[in-house]
């Protein structure tokens, strides 16, 4: 069997599937609208099941959308309401817009509130754009155009890169759409990607100049129902650079691999007589694109701020607490440093002299006309100059507060041994 | 007594030392008149003592001035036979220029051969111009001057800047006569010296604009007999960054041992942690002013390669091997080092994913849109990326040859002990 058929059968729902879905929809929509009869307002299907181009076991969205003659704080209120009396187990969630998550005919369900709109671009809301992203994607894209979208997906998904959300920085279901739409092919999309460069502009029509200098970012591809939003604006330039990368190898070899990954961790770590530091802090309960932005920060701010320590990379993961995972040349440095003070002719020099003639471990002492001394290193190791680099800078909002209770291990015992694995032997999810 | 009495009663000869020096250069000047009534030539006192403002047991040079109408060849092979028939214990030294050193009467001299110029700039050897210098401070300094030049070189001495020759860089004796003819007094001289910045230019008369673009020196004290050098041109920088922070300091505190330092060297050497590295190299049969240079380039081509290890600081000292010490944060590194590719959507990033992909201990992966891979560190010693950079670089046309002979020690035992504890300490002379 062809590769790209073998996918197709892993990931496409079966028609048995599609019937089941299809009647858990309308047993909510109908609930729905039992709920609604007097209010100006209806239930509506959107996302990846409205549009056809769903993986097996999807999240189904159902929207109620509102007139503008509502309050903000009554259609929110209202829709939790209806939907915790629908769904099984539901949960609210609030991240950027609230909603409930819930559970029906073992499907799992999304009720979200909206605004009707008549021009995508005069959203009130942060979801109110999403049916006119349904409707145009329900325009555009022909039966074989979804089945090519579900392809996409799971290699995305495979290679590691699928999900617009803070966690995952990748590429969202409507932009894979548009790119099948704007593309034609799942093939026809890795080989224009073999070809992207520092950043790619894409678009359905002629939106004038300068849009690198409008949205900065590696991947612009201009939304069909709104100019002024770039659709891959979540896409971080690493997963950029990830996309192009499988999508040259995968030209290269085509292996079932990149769509599903399969992963051995041996039992033995590699060796390279470098130093591991494990950074341990609890989990605020927080939602996930809350959280990682915030983990993310905190991650680059110390990192960036150890280069005497010579580090070479980090990583992070979350379960319960907050891991942190640095490698690095060195965690221990001598006593001393070698500080540089002004040129000898300058006016501050007798400070300097004053400053360090009594207390420092060597000098002050002249080399290429400026004073120098080796004074006492303060954060002679990674940990105690972490704590000083966290005590000086913010590392997010939330994590702010709990900075006090940050732990460090340089057992690598403590640390996830998968995720060591990954970190330390860092090749692409196909090569394993 | 005042400390610049105590000083001059310590350095300045004796009227019974004078007569003697007078006595033994009456006689050398009368041997060589002996020796070349036939030729057109004369013998004439040059240096400190014929302008006074020698030391106590002063080096005498005697030039033997003749006709341009002579071959270099044969001017020089009648000096240093001539000097061999009158010095005791002659030797024959060839650094730029040909001369004999040998005793007489328990007195230093230096026999030296030069040719009569009427123009100090129309020199045709080196020392040609030397005779005029002699005119020149004869004819500007005073008896007083004198003794001031004498406090001015001891205290150069003192400090570790009298000379300017290679091995030392400093200043020289004409240059410290030019300040006090200029200055007037020692005390004038550090009190100017005080304001000097990145750079000073010294002149009696205007010679115009750019002379710093056209002499490039820390310090430029245009020659009075010829505007085309300059005097000070041996001083290094950091040299002359000293004579700064001497003059200040000794002004703000007069002290005996600005120039006659003590330094006591302690049982225990300095501890911080940090590593040192003897280098150990066999000392070649070269005169000091070709040797010199040759070990500044070795030491600084070898210390400037080291980034890696966070090297702090060197030195070296020579006996019958040259001694290079380096202090550094680290000797040891990692088997493995962080090599940086190409962008991803670059052309050459093919190549280096074929380069590494197989060989490398960690990747290739992406990070900030390039590729990186974890490739073996080939100098994971201090040792090792020594040998590399000697290899690969010259350092110095005769020490090439011996590169072979390099050795390495991190037993700090084979390290001279004042060396090594002035080294590590890294105070002024006057500090300790």
């Amino acid at each position: 069997m062809d590769l790209i058929d073998e996918v197709l059968e892993r990931i496409k729902p079966t028609d048995e599937e599609n019937l089941r879905i299809k009647k858990a929809v309308e047993d909510i929509i109908t609930k729905i609208n039992e709920n609604i009869h007097n209010l100006m307002a209806e239930p509506i299907l959107v996302g990846s099941v409205a549009k056809g181009t769903h993986l097996k076991n999807p999240d189904i969205d159902i929207f109620i959308r509102f007139s503008t003659s509502y309050e903000r704080n009554f259609i929110e209120t209202f829709t939790l309401e209806l939907g915790k009396k629908i769904l099984e187990n539901p949960v609210i969630n609030y991240a950027e817009h609230p909603y409930v998550n819930g559970k029906y005919n073992g499907f799992d369900f999304d009720i979200v509130p909206c605004y009707y709109i008549e021009d995508s671009f005069k959203k009130i809301t942060a979801v109110d754009r999403t049916p006119f992203h349904t409707k145009f994607v329900l325009e555009h894209l022909s039966d074989d155009g979804k089945d090519q979208v579900r392809i996409l997906k799971q290699f995305l998904k495979g290679i590691g890169i699928y999900g617009a959300e803070a966690k995952v920085q990748g590429f969202s279901g409507y932009l894979t759409e548009l790119l099948i739409i704007k593309y034609g092919t799942f093939e026809n999309v890795l080989k224009e990607a073999e070809s992207w460069r520092k950043f790619k502009i894409i678009t359905f029509k002629d939106h004038g100049k300068n849009l690198y200098e409008k949205f900065k970012a590696p991947l612009i591809f201009i939304d069909p129902v709104d100019e002024n939003r770039n659709v891959a604006s979540a896409l971080s330039l690493d997963n950029y650079s990830k996309f192009i990368h499988a999508s040259k190898e995968f030209l290269k070899e085509r292996k079932i691999n990149f769509f599903f990954p399969e992963i051995h961790v041996p039992e033995k770590m590699p060796e390279r007589n470098t130093k591991i530091l494990h950074l341990i802090l609890p989990r605020p309960e927080l939602v996930d694109d809350v959280l990682y932005p915030q983990i993310r920060k905190f991650a680059t701010t110390v990192f960036r701020n150890l280069d005497e320590f010579q580090p070479m990379d980090y990583h992070f993961y979350v379960d319960n607490f907050i891991h942190i995972i640095i490698e690095s040349y060195f965690l221990d440095l001598p006593d001393v440093m070698v500080h540089e003070g002004p040129p000898v002719w300058d006016k501050n020099s007798e400070n300097f002299i004053k400053k360090w003639i009594n207390k420092c471990y060597s000098g002050p002492y002249i080399k290429d006309g400026h004073f120098y001394a080796y004074v006492e290193r303060k954060y002679n190791t990674m940990e105690k100059k972490i704590l000083n680099i966290v005590e000086k800078n913010s590392i997010g909002k939330d994590l702010d507060r709990i900075k006090n209770k940050l732990k460090f291990s340089r057992d690598i015992n403590t640390i996830d041994k998968k995720e060591l694995y990954l970190f330390m032997r860092k090749k692409f999810p196909w090569e394993y």
